[in-house]
């Protein structure tokens, strides 16, 4: 097995009448098999271009020259774009950001008053700016690259404008395409059928990464570990993420746990939680269904949440990732506990020895309050652990869209809300300009 | 009114069937006279400190010199303590972490290698430790505080680490007060009828918010102008905090909607949003209620959750801040749409122009596709602004523990876990000792 995924405090025999039978899950599980055939043949017949991702070397290959030339000529990149055009660049560059000489920002929203502080703290000579948008048309990344744009012109000059960019977007034409063949500004292609959400394992999350100093082979080996599994069963009923969307409906439909929380043990699997959240809602709020994906981060929730977790509402499905950290840390000394015999506990213990013991002792906590509380478990938070756990749930999301019946892939939804803002902007400029 | 709290997003005459009616509120308003007379009461027997805090001003002025005397002796400080003892500064701090040039660094969690970064980055000499916690037994605060005064030891020597220290909390007997006493560290008193969650206006929020330069009394101010117009009521139907509860139960009870969902659309009111979900969370949680707070940040999450929010389950109430950014940001040049005629519509404006537009087309959006939203709109994001929306929801959290007929001040449900944690810490340690 890739990492251990522990299931028995969703069970009916740890939780009682909250949790599961072993038979229900048993008779539950051969539904998913038709998906995990699809996938198979999807791979096989290279339909679905994100189940190649992990086996893919050459688009990254291609990227390593232009790497080291960032490397040397900047000190600081600033990525432009949201939603699944930052959150996985963010979740790799958690785990480079302590050693790492070269600084990434990561500007996923459009508050003036940020870009002012980040222009405020940049040497525009030495910074990259990589703009990255699917489509080429989201308004908020249009706006950012504008502004920034005019800002580096002023700062180094217009002639030098085009060593300072970068695009990722679709081989289609659109404004941002537009915008860089004006300014000759070097384009990278965004894959068109991988969606912003599924893009993290492609240059859209591993790029960021790789300026940052992560190994994008060790995260595609991780994904792989993951896919090998895959394709080798014929039955998912030992496969983690069927087994995982396969408790996460049936917990729904028969238990009414309508969310989800997703709880790490580990700091800088932070931005990898908003990942998550992201790719979970985005891909399966469609037609009335969909789980609401909670972001938390332990032990800080034992202190926020844990009260309500444990007291309110039993409608949460919890998922509490944890690595090894016994050891980790200096030792406390002994001598503490000559000030107060309070400490004693303390004594010879390390930082990383609290946090194991605080996640062991939530998790039996949550299961005796009958809560349904899935573990899993990484022997450390390294690239290639990353990617088998984005892996893990980019299938997981799958195989739970099938249990409902909806496409993970679009998010119809939202445009109606696109058409609307540009709408009122351009209201606003009319009644500024002609008042 | 101290700011505009608009709920026609929540009633049956915008959204349908899935809002309430206006009668419906109008009746089920006056149940919560009683919880307006028991707080003036309170208020004016003073047997609820907290409700005194807006108009105190003696213990932050008592704190100015000391206040003065850090930011002159040092660069850094570091913040140790989780959730209530953290999250009220960490809202100020964003208030000032722009300006300031005195850094602030809440650790809020034990993973050993947050630690080992931050004590990477400090300069030992010129960096002061706030230890905060009220019980003066909170283990994760314990462990950060030995870990770090061992090293302040090693690093400035035993004679300096008092100078480097300070502790708030509250005066009774704790190992974290004997810990003070043997090493001559500075104690402030941390109030000990003010629960952690509801500490942010004490000076637990307050005084770190002073070493950053944010003016607590503004802060004050801004909370008054709520708890003023309480005392000016005997009716709490035209009450912001009251309405806001009533909406809230009225809307989980008759209408499902069980899952609260705050979106700042404002990057510095993130930690804000932090602080709301633990108040909310931690004071309501308890016998089966307590909706489910989740953070959110405009316009980010319009790229992460509002296909959930918008053709997922209809299991939401949202509540939207606004400010506004009109006109904020630098003006995009006119010349982008020569280049591109779909740039046209960005002509002139500004990338607050745009935040604004996108606020606007996203409460539209969502009230059209009948999700109960209320929209609170405060002038600018300022210190006394932050103090009137902390008052707010601390008011309106007690106006709805008394709809559920909770404690809001308890959090029984999670002392187990902290005996367990400590036992699994104490067996880790003895296994390691004697194998």
């Amino acid at each position: 097995m890739y990492f251990h995924q522990e299931i028995k405090g969703c069970l009916s025999k740890t939780i009682h009448t909250e949790g599961l039978s072993e038979n229900f899950l048993k008779e539950y599980l051969p539904t998913l098999k038709k998906t995990l055939q699809k996938l198979k043949k999807a791979h096989e017949e290279e339909t679905l271009p994100l189940l190649r991702l992990p086996y893919l070397r050459t688009d990254i290959a291609a990227l390593r020259d232009l790497v080291l030339e960032i490397q040397d000529d900047f000190t600081d990149t600033v990525i432009l774009g949201t939603g699944g055009s930052s959150l996985g660049g963010q979740a790799f560059y958690a785990l480079a950001h302590r050693e790492t000489s070269h600084r990434l920002h990561f500007m996923d929203n459009i508050d003036p008053h940020t870009f002012q502080s980040l222009f405020k703290q940049l040497s525009f000579k030495s910074t990259l700016f990589v703009v990255i948008s699917k489509s080429g048309n989201t308004a908020e990344t249009l706006v950012q690259f504008m502004t920034c744009l005019q800002k580096v012109q002023k700062e180094v000059g217009t002639d030098s404008v085009r060593d300072h960019f970068i695009i990722i977007t679709e081989p289609k034409p659109s404004p941002l395409r537009q915008l860089a063949d004006f300014y000759h500004i070097s384009l990278l292609d965004h894959d068109p059928k991988i969606g912003g959400r599924f893009s993290a394992l492609s240059i859209v999350g591993l790029f960021p990464a790789m300026i940052a100093g992560v190994d994008p082979v060790l995260i595609r080996e991780g994904a792989a570990r993951v896919f090998d599994r895959l394709l080798s069963l014929d039955d998912p009923s030992n496969f983690g993420p069927a087994v995982g969307a396969a408790l996460s409906h049936a917990l729904e439909v028969k238990k009414g746990k309508t969310i989800s929380v997703l709880t790490p043990y580990v700091d800088d699997l932070h931005y990898f939680s908003l990942w998550y959240r992201q790719l979970w809602a985005e891909s399966l709020g469609k037609k009335g269904h969909g789980t609401t994906p909670v972001s938390g981060l332990g032990t800080v929730d034992q202190h926020s949440q844990l009260q309500l977790y444990l007291d309110g509402p039993s409608d949460k499905f919890h998922t509490i990732i944890v690595s090894s950290m016994e050891n980790k840390g200096e030792s406390i000394s002994e001598n503490f506990s000559k000030i107060s015999a309070d400490l004693k506990c303390f004594s010879f213990s390390t930082m990383g020895d609290l946090m194991e013991a605080e996640q062991r002792a939530t998790i039996d906590t949550l299961i005796k309050n009958q809560r349904p509380t899935r573990v899993l478990e990484i022997p450390i938070l390294s690239p290639d652990f990353m990617g088998t756990l984005m892996m893990h749930f980019i299938l997981e999301t799958i195989f739970m869209a099938d249990l409902y019946g909806v496409d993970p892939f679009d998010q119809p939804a939202v445009e109606e809300g696109k058409v609307l803002a540009k709408k009122y902007l351009e209201k606003t400029i009319k009644e500024r300009l002609h008042p």
